[in-house]
């Protein structure tokens, strides 16, 4: 058990008392750092994802720079599709690119099964040699995408306006997408189970295109397989987050299918998100990330506007209502966090 | 005063009582339509916009060859900023743009005010022409965007995948983001007191981006321009209907705003909605556009759950969440409307 210096993430996560609200930012180890943009213009992203080395680099570097209470693995959800079998290439600019769909059941039977310790190992060794050079510091949460998610970029193949093949999918093939969908919840179970083994102190499963679906639609297709995985992850009091993005509903739900925290875009209310979910669960976010573009009295208005609606008390994890934008400045980010940091005192 | 030989959508809009649910379907004169694409193959998108034959022609069409109950014109949001100055280009397959965006104060002074019987005569020309070919058989519909949502592609230039630009602008200029707002407000008042003048039968102002607003900047650059030009509006007895894409939260507000009727999404539960505005206002949507992809026994299945979700009662129009797909077949979109006009009789 790791004895940590700063463990207010996991805290709470937990609802347990904080002496102030933790914070990270989704896709902290990323593009809007240069130290980040250094590191990629020595190799791809796929190259970075699979060279523990690199990985375990721009994970940490949030932490050294912009001073975050947590760290999250650098990795893409996508390697799953590609471990199983699935041929991945990033297009520069333009996003993930699956040459061979799925489209029908014959192409979910050809998918193999994965053991993560075998088709994933570089993810575990990544995790297991940033939890060696954080050494403590602070937590370190592992990640991995939501079947329905996975799916749509495997039914897509790519990024889509109108995502009309995965609906054409689900609606004219509900067998082979139950069967898919199935299929991922038993990797992500495995990969999830395999980095808390290696390391991780938390685990995010991104549902980012949740809010595709009607809500009945979003029950049959993406809740019901993320508590499949919530059920069978091997863990011991290791947390769980869920952030369905535009998911906007049933967030009571959310946290029955076994979530620790629900992650919330920015569209929600916290105040009102924590009277429908209760004591249940830790809720996570939610701060616009456009407001990263404007002037620090702004951005301290605004983020003391999200620390309000959450209100005093334990159980909110401060965070954006999604990922950094790549053309935030850094001295915004850092200004953010502390912010939090001291802004935050005030509330427990 | 038009004598209908069909007036359910107005019946419906105005929360009286109907023998059946009347439909339509947002983006109904558009290219799912062979007949539609047969016209656009002799003119360019803005030129059938421009050419009141063209644009009655296909506003006409999924009257008679799939029978909704109500028309609207053919048309496009963005003459309103070309009318105001800038030059508009349609890039096929790609969308909009403006080759000349909105960046600062001084870029909002060089607008031109719009005199709609002047600069956007072509439109009103539509629609008389399109009232008489009608003949009375359904109402017919005028359509705006929301000083938002314009700002926003008059701010970015063209689509966008993190709108960053619009939200810089607000943030970090919002005297410059309020004065765009107010001028376009004039604007869109002016343009939609001229469409009923010409004979409109009701109005609806699409906030197609007002999803991407955290609720306070929702309330504050794009709720109070919608509620201004309601406001503003000359109009008898013409319902207003307000389709804020992507806003799940305060209804009620828009409610407020004094919108006769509000258009939905298809993440919203119809009956929820309904609790949260009472008898204010009648509702419009709300099936998921891809379910026409779906066989008819699905697609019949998920329209009979829609109307099930509103109950029984008068105050629902049926539509889809978002515009209809162009892909879609002409054959399952017309099965959707007999199954809505068939099963909807019983829930009055």
């Amino acid at each position: 058990m790791t004895k940590f210096q700063n463990d207010l993430f996991l805290r709470a996560c937990k609802r347990q008392h904080v002496e102030r609200t933790p914070i990270w930012i989704m896709r902290q180890a990323g593009r809007f750092l240069p130290e980040y943009r250094a590191v990629r213009e020595k190799a791809d992203f796929l190259t970075m994802c699979k060279t523990p080395e690199l990985a375990a680099e721009v994970t940490i570097q949030p932490v050294d720079i912009i001073g975050v209470d947590a760290a999250i693995i650098f990795s893409d959800i996508l390697v799953i599709p590609e471990a199983m079998g699935m041929k991945l290439e990033m297009i520069e600019s333009k996003g993930p690119k699956f040459y061979d769909p799925i489209r029908t059941v014959d192409d979910v039977n050809k998918l193999k099964d994965i053991d993560p310790t075998k088709n994933l190992k570089f993810v575990l060794d990544a995790v297991s040699l940033t939890k060696k050079e954080l050494n403590g510091r602070v937590p370190l949460i592992g990640f991995a995408g939501s079947p329905w998610t996975l799916m749509t970029y495997m039914v897509e193949g790519s990024g889509s306006k109108n995502f009309s093949e995965i609906k054409k999918f689900i609606y004219n093939q509900p067998t082979a997408a139950h069967k898919l969908l199935e299929r991922i919840s038993d990797a992500v179970a495995d990969y999830l189970s395999a980095k808390i083994e290696a390391g991780a102190n938390a685990v995010q499963i991104f549902d980012t295109w949740g809010g595709l679906l009607s809500q009945t639609d979003f029950e049959e297709f993406s809740l019901r397989y993320i508590q499949k995985i919530i059920s069978q992850i091997k863990r011991k009091d290791e947390p769980v987050i869920v952030f369905a993005k535009g998911v906007h509903y049933k967030l009571d739900k959310i946290a029955e299918a076994g979530a620790d925290v629900i992650g919330l875009d920015w569209t929600i209310d916290l105040n009102a998100a924590r009277k429908s979910v209760g004591d249940k669960v830790a809720l996570q976010g939610n701060l616009d990330p456009t407001v990263l573009y404007a002037n620090k009295k702004k951005i301290k208005e605004e983020a003391v506007k999200v620390l309000e609606s959450f209100g005093k008390g334990s159980g909110h994890i401060f965070n954006l209502g999604h990922g950094i934008l790549p053309d935030v400045t850094p001295e915004n980010a850092k200004y953010l966090v502390d912010v939090i940091k001291e802004e935050s005192k005030k509330f427990h």
